[in-house]
């Protein structure tokens, strides 16, 4: 089989970690014979943009349309704000794309610990279902009165039934196929109170269709404590597109920081490419010096495999990574190491071969 | 000297741990024979509710309004909704008596240990200053094509100019007035486009008159991991109504849960009273068996101590519930002991006594 991949490695360290990135992908290939990847890089980052006064080509979209995947490294650098960088180039490409589902695993990798003093690897293993199209980051608002004491301003939320209902109900079926029983729904109906009554009520009609399953909804402050103290109780977490962005970094951070966590902007009918990038951003202080974590890079990869319907190489992917920190001897200096990206990224490679 | 203070105790644990409040109260004044206090305790609750059908009588606020300040125990309870338990009382009151600062101590108390593994107490204590008057409870929105499937909820976040800097503003002098020289804003200008970065202008415009404070503007996802990752960065952080709330039930969880956390609901200019409120809710799950950790509201009033400008007595209640924790003996079943609510209230007591 042939997939082809658009490949951003966008700004800072998202190069460093994306060429560790595509060797995986050919040594993949080159394990198994009857897989192909073509890819393709496209130059679009704050550089770009500072050529180009935009951060892709007017016809960008259009460009990265007919791939099967989109491969993206990081996108910022410092001096281009960020409601360029991001505004134009990461959400157009979740939005347009209808990758509505933002799917970020919260598991300790084998090998790591946790820096909460009571917490095994069986306490954090779920995924966070995160909104990716619309909620918080609605784009729509403005200011009144600019420059005077009485100025203000005004960001509009909005919540559709429509894109509720399709994150929740993407939410249960999750759960379903992979046999999971409880499903915990970020809420903050007793703070915010027309947009997230909106969205309780319509957890509460969807979850009548999963009788099998759990359903708690639970408020963003306290959740958000519960990472900490009682992680093993989630299962799939769903969230609107603000609090899944919180919750996941939070998630990120108890299973041992930013340089491990993964993330798939998914179009689940797969009728517009997907796109899979770490959740990191571009770490501009670190850029430069080769030692950026790749793990977070090659376990989106993993997540990729699997949503092509690889599973099985999606599975060596992530097994190998577990394998070479369980080893414990290459490690990048997040993690405790002083191994750099390539060199980590070569005993991962290296175990694909192995295993 | 005279105090008064208006108490509602609330439902669920609010009255049990209240009681134990007030007798600290009591001790205090006994203690301290130049002070006395004068409480008045007003039922206002979800059985007042259910009996008035409203949470308070028509003239509630102003009853309030002559007393120094309001003890609250804990509001909410099962089968009365929140939007009308918390927008009828609590927010009601926070925004009347312009109590637009929600000040928030994130400190591991001594006889502790966080759920962090590598984290000491002189790496956990900073303060949270909430905006608690505006922003993103704005209760400004509404829905459209209700029962549709084109429904849609709008909730607007209101921001404006004079609700930032007074909050800001408040922060800068905070750090200043307690020899601190970092002060973090909770922001997410990259994903909201409007209303953040009217925030963060007015961030940068207010912290050009403070030089000696190291000012940094932090999206909230990253600031939620780090206070996992490295707590030990921060000495003032000020965020916007809901990042503030976010940011405390995690910063609770990372000092050791919510049956510890206080906060103080303040009007600085002290034209109205103030407010003190362990940050738990009423926990029904727990409600009526007199386990609940009492400590949350009793730092609570320790913290109303300082705001009378009685610092010494807060101080005081402040180090024997500390000395209480260091012993070890007296601990209720949060923080891994078998104690009741009355007594670990009255370890703490006598305790005052001793010192
Ligand atoms: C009850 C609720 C509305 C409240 C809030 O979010 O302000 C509570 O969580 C708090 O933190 O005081
Ligand atoms: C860059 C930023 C807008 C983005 C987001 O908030 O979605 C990032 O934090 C993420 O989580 O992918």
């Amino acid at each position: 089989k042939h997939y082809s991949a658009a490949v951003i490695p966008g700004d800072g360290i998202g190069p460093e970690v994306m060429e560790v990135g595509l060797s995986l992908l050919q040594s993949i290939a080159d394990i198994h014979g009857g897989i192909s990847f073509q890819t393709e890089s496209f130059p679009w980052n704050c550089q770009y943009y500072r050529e180009h006064g935009r951060m892709m080509p007017e016809d960008g979209l259009q460009r990265l349309r007919p791939f099967d995947v989109i491969l993206l490294g990081a996108i910022g650098a410092p001096g281009v704000p960020d409601h360029i960088s991001v505004w134009e180039l990461i959400l157009p490409i979740r939005r347009s794309f209808q990758q509505y589902v933002n799917l970020r695993p919260i598991k300790l990798l084998r090998g790591l610990e946790s820096p909460l003093r009571y917490k095994q690897h069986d306490d954090l293993d779920f995924v966070v279902v995160r909104e990716n199209t619309e909620g918080e980051y609605s784009n729509m608002g403005g200011r009144l009165h600019v420059g005077t004491p009485y100025e203000l301003a005004v960001q509009n939320n909005v919540f559709t039934r429509y894109g509720i209902e399709r994150i929740v109900r993407f939410s249960f079926e999750l759960a379903k196929a992979t046999g999971k029983t409880r499903l915990t729904a970020a809420t903050k109906s007793n703070g915010i109170n027309h947009s997230m009554p909106f969205w309780d009520e319509i957890v509460k009609e969807i979850s009548s269709d999963y009788p099998d399953i759990e359903t708690q909804l639970t408020h963003i402050d306290a959740l958000s404590a519960f990472f900490v103290s009682r992680p093993e109780s989630f299962d799939v977490v769903v969230a609107s597109n603000l609090f899944g962005d919180i919750l996941t970094d939070l998630g990120a951070a108890v299973v041992g920081g930013l340089g491990l966590a993964p993330s798939g902007n998914i179009n689940p009918e797969k009728q517009y490419p997907s796109m899979f990038e770490p959740i990191h951003g571009s770490a501009p202080d670190i850029a430069g010096k080769g030692i950026a974590n790749p793990i977070a890079t090659l376990w989106s990869i993993s997540m990729m495999l699997d949503h092509l319907g690889e599973r099985e190489l999606g599975k060596l992917v992530l097994d190998s990574i577990e394998d070479v920190l369980i080893a414990g001897e290459v490690r990048t200096p997040d993690i405790g190491g002083k191994a750099t990206t390539r060199e980590l990224g070569d005993a991962i490679r290296e175990q694909l071969y192995r295993r």
